[in-house]
């Protein structure tokens, strides 16, 4: 991404991606729905958020298509918060949060949870972000192009 | 990732990611760095964040070593920020942040700036979560385990 580029948020697929995503509680919220968590108290106890926070957040994250409303799996009157196909694609976005912070936020010999596959219990691959051909890029290696209003 | 797990911060490589980046004027930022940006007017332009916004997070990103202050390019007085190796390797998380917005934040026919690679100006493959055989996983093929302080 080396060309300067002037960033209007309509058009920057990160900046709408932030807005609604940009706040800790919005994303360890996703982090803890993919991890099983449904309830509110649930979340509660996970986040330790006050209450009319976690409320706002879950309320947000429903309203931007994230998260659904479902009624409670034990059949009682209560309800829970399932990730919609919307939600579950912010995996990848989960998993290099998770990457980097491995990489970078652990002393030497320092432990972590570590993310596993289900079937043989090993570490993932390392996200990279690649071309079409497959080859591995850095960012010095890309660039933005802006949106044309010329073009169809 | 379908076990339930208690989440302690100290352990979850996700929730210390979000304690540094969980803010969107920090994304934003780093966003903006990846795009050659490296002044604080420059930075201010692009964010319309308020100055005083501006200076904390640039000195948190400084703080967590993802920003440097290095002298101007132009040999003048004042100073630039540069994105640390720590902080270029945050380029799989603002991709994945921008590839989930480009499939579900635009409305169909609606444009949007592109990520290319610099040598073809191609479109990148979409970021994917892989095990240690190359295979794509999606969230429920995984699982967090937690640190066993038994271990070593």
């Amino acid at each position: 991404m080396v060309r300067r580029v002037t960033h209007e948020g309509a058009e920057c697929p990160v900046a709408r991606a932030v807005d609604v995503l940009g706040d800790r509680w919005a994303l360890l919220v996703v982090r803890d729905a993919f991890d099983g968590i449904t309830r509110f108290s649930d979340f509660q106890r996970s986040l330790g958020a006050a209450k009319n926070i976690l409320t706002s957040r879950l309320r947000a994250l429903v309203d931007a298509g994230i998260l659904e409303v479902v009624p409670a799996s034990d059949g009682s009157a209560y309800h829970e918060y399932a990730l919609t196909d919307r939600g579950r694609d912010l995996f990848t976005v989960i998993v290099a949060l998770r990457q980097w912070g491995e990489a970078h936020l652990f002393a030497d010999g320092e432990h972590h949870s570590e993310l596993l596959d289900a079937t043989g219990a090993r570490p993932l691959r390392r996200i990279a972000v690649l071309d079409a051909a497959g080859r591995a890029l850095t960012a010095s290696e890309t660039f933005v192009r802006k949106v044309s209003h010329e073009s169809a």
